[in-house]
């Protein structure tokens, strides 16, 4: 007898009966995920990361602790810009002063105005903070929770209750924490959150403290874990097994320090190997992508190796693993990639590159025989090594395979360009006072269409809108579906990071013409030279689809 | 009552009497951890990685499959050339081939010569893969076990068995999995280690199987886990707890798909948090230092949120923490850092309030008072608004910070510069051929040292490289020190995605003088003046710490 295949490996998890059957997801991506060094959010990139969460499908979305500072008040002011389908907008903030008045208190006031249902708030649970760092006696810390919730449910909010180093609290004085944790609930919390915030906890800790308060209050538990020891993920996991039907985390496990429990994997391991529900149905697929493109938002690249949506996730290299996954990929993934919308990639395999690059082709209706394939495949390795990375650059590989089919696109040949700048601000001293100082940009190209030579100046706020600029002045007229053609990011990266700024730069080009978008692709020692390749395949591809 | 503070918080822990007093750390990042993507190994790197896990002191080292590939066989042959302390090297392989003969399989004859007193060899737990993968019978695959450890017994070494797919298969068919790991016992395994192959378990899954295996078997029992769940350390953990006296695991993670579980995070919570010895007294505090030794072997950035090890591990951002952190530093931080060799970082953005700037100033040696404290706090917040991202550019904050208290470099003054750029390859055609085109970039500076007026100019194979030429070239003999100062990374980011090429800017750029290495800042429309204003500060900032 053999167990196993297919069905078995895969087949839906029965659900521990003790275990909840659902949770609600809480993402603190947009405030606990932004304290992780490096990520510096605008207001755009809040509003953008807000929509991918409510597409994913989270319960709850932390925006952000108004009256912390101005972004977060330009986010909940544009909050109504959003339409979130599926998940409620939390405001953050903290309970009152120590000593203070709830009916005076700044932090309340904000965030009964922020214009959310819900609020949530954080308060002290480890008796020694209460002293040392709000330097107050622990009655009136439990009065600051008690005091918090019952104003702001009177003003007509849902709480969540954040129930800060209640682990930390809990080891060392049990009475003290389960005391603010109960007021919170007597005072109309609906749920009550317990925070590993130093992260130092171990699963068997958490599982065994989550049950105890799960026992003691009526209200929901939530937990809320950081992930210092590397059981970030665990940790989350161990609470909902003993009673939590709230997991805060953030996408990719952003936040302070090692960050916070990330809710990818969270969210696939409740569904896939615990049977727990955690977002609508029909949505885990949309996993990966929303891991992705908050990474692309966030602009730190999505560790390859992040179980589930990371890049190397089911990337098998070739050998005794391949062979087997060929004829079984069960026997050697855990779960179907499908299922959180990755997919299994087979590497340093020439044959799956030839047959996907085959796919490509058929796809985009380009005619490639065998030896052209070859040579594309060929071209392609090079340039990788040279630090294309044609992946992220769909509208350049699709003319690099036209281009290697036979095609040459006639829309205008390149002469010659020139960029200059001119810095004459004339002071030595740090310009703080004025991001926009005063530098004249300007930029010539000189272009064929068929055998009409034309010149044309730009001017820009930068090289690259310089060039940009010129280009389009010299095709004037000649292209209408030109005026539609719009490039909305630009991104850079310095590939070998030994020599400096002598390295190679790769330049990545998004565009638009308001009826889909692409990517191209430039690579060069110099960052206005690869710019320019980007530019002109953009104009290119954006040119040769004006009629699709 | 108030409880915790430094000494209770920071108390080693109290071992649980089932727990093992001490475990093995066998390390895999050789052979298993250099199937991540993206790595790849020469001997020389493998030689040198091995002598960074014996500075630490794990107990094994696997080294290789002898016989897989050349440079295996280089490895064993070179390892003479090690001088291990405290590790023990491990060759690794598999058991006999189906239905074949121990003294005439040529894998067993590769281990039985490669010269260690250790060998682990791997065999089939899981009946599906015995009866699809290998294609034989479950008689034969216990066979396959008990003859290829009975025969390495024989030949004088003593072996360790990975059973492969074990808790797959145990939970397929548990009596297959419990003969295999019998019959590895009773051959003379010193210890059979259960593998998590496909890295799909959960802890609780996996304490289960562990413990049931510990009451069967009289050998030790190891584990052998991959973070496929995002559950790899605490899986590893939850082994010890029922019993497993040996890890198995990879430096930093590293390993097929997401890696296998982190020796890094692992030793540090067996030692720190649960009581374990898992390295010789006294090298915990090698960890940190040896985690970022291997991530430059393998050539991967470590991941700054790397738990206990990596750059952001103990770094803290939020204002509200770094206020207390001053004061207790145990009351934000689960162990102290100094314990793994890594240290406490404070970062400075918008969210900081006064206490941390002003530990800052302190740190620095900066006089600055609350009024003019109160300046620079507004003056963060405004630059932050406009895209300046200061916890990533402690250099140039600290010139923005001595300029407030009343400094002014005197090093040069900017009149003005000029960059310009010819593109004259003169091809329409997209030059996938070249990825350095001809481009000539020259730039101009004019400044003032004193009243001494100086111009120069400077190629380079980009603006920034032709700039910092034309910089360096107009202080020429000035200041020595200038020659010991180099860019090494230059970092761009585009932060209003909505205005493509038209958007702001930010340039971080990497120096060092071969003592320390600092960041600086620029932020404009125009990535060429974002650029100088990185560069001229990090010209400043490296003279002025030229005689520190």
């Amino acid at each position: 007898m053999s167990t196993g295949g297919e069905a078995a490996a895969r087949a839906a998890p029965a659900r521990n009966p003790s275990w909840p059957a659902a949770v609600d997801v809480y993402d603190t991506t947009l405030r606990d995920g932004s304290q992780l060094e490096g990520i510096s959010l605008t207001v755009a990139d809040k509003l953008r990361i807000a929509e991918q969460l409510d597409y994913l499908g989270v319960s709850f979305i932390e925006g952000g602790w108004p009256g912390a500072n101005p972004k977060d008040d330009e986010f909940f002011a544009r909050a109504g810009e959003l339409t979130l389908a599926t998940s409620e907008l939390v405001a953050f903030g903290s309970t009152r002063r120590p000593k203070g008045r709830v009916d005076s208190d700044p932090t309340l006031a904000r965030l009964a105005e922020a214009g959310t249902e819900i609020v949530c708030i954080v308060g002290k649970c480890w008796d020694y903070h209460v002293t040392e760092a709000l330097r107050t006696t622990l009655d009136d810390g439990v009065a600051m929770v008690a005091d918090s919730v019952a104003f702001l449910v009177a003003e007509g909010k849902r709480v969540l209750f954040d129930a800060e180093h209640f682990f930390d609290g809990h080891l060392r004085n049990r009475e003290f924490s389960l005391r603010v944790i109960e007021a919170a609930a007597m005072a109309g919390a609906e749920t009550v959150v317990l925070c590993d915030t130093n992260g130092g906890s171990l699963p068997p800790a958490v599982e065994a403290a989550v049950a105890e308060v799960a026992d003691h209050v009526d209200c929901g538990v939530g937990i809320h874990v950081h992930n210092d020891t590397g059981c970030g993920v665990a940790n989350a996991l161990a609470a909902v097994r003993a009673g939590a039907t709230q997991v805060q985390g953030t996408i990719n496990g952003y936040g302070e320090r090692v960050g916070n429990c990330d809710l990818v994997p969270i969210i696939a391991n409740l569904e896939l190997k615990m049977g727990i529900g955690a977002l609508p149905s029909g949505r885990l697929e949309r996993l990966t992508s929303v891991a992705r493109h908050v990474a692309e938002l966030v602009n730190i690249p999505l560790n390859p190796q992040q179980p589930y949506a990371g890049a190397s996730a089911f990337a098998h290299k070739a050998g005794l693993h391949t062979s087997a996954l060929s004829r079984r990929p069960d026997s050697y993934e855990h779960v179907s990639p499908a299922l959180v919308g990755n997919g299994t990639r087979v590497l340093v395999s020439e044959m799956s590159g030839r047959s996907t690059l085959q796919m490509k082709a058929a796809d985009l209706g380009i005619d490639i025989d065998g030896r052209v394939l070859g040579d594309v495949i060929d071209t392609l390795k090079r340039l990788e090594h040279a630090g294309y990375h044609f992946e992220a650059a769909d509208a350049s590989l699709e003319l690099l395979m036209r281009g290697a089919a036979g095609w040459e696109q006639d829309f205008f040949r390149l002469e010659s360009f020139r960029v200059s700048l001119d810095h004459r601000s004339g002071t030595g001293a740090r310009a703080w006072n004025d991001v926009a100082v005063d530098v004249e940009t300007e930029a010539t190209v000189k272009i064929w269409v068929g055998d009409d030579r034309r010149t044309a100046v730009g001017e820009g706020n930068g090289p690259v809108n310089a060039l940009d600029s010129a280009l389009r002045s010299a095709l004037n007229g000649q292209y209408p579906a030109l005026d539609r053609i719009t490039l909305t990011d630009f991104k850079v990266r310095v590939l070998d990071t030994q020599s400096g700024t002598g390295a190679i730069t790769r330049v990545l080009i998004d565009s638009t013409d308001h009826r889909s978008s692409w990517t191209t692709i430039g690579v060069s020692t110099n960052i206005i030279e690869a710019s320019w390749q980007a530019l002109a395949d953009s104009i290119v591809y954006g040119l040769l689809h004006a009629n699709d």
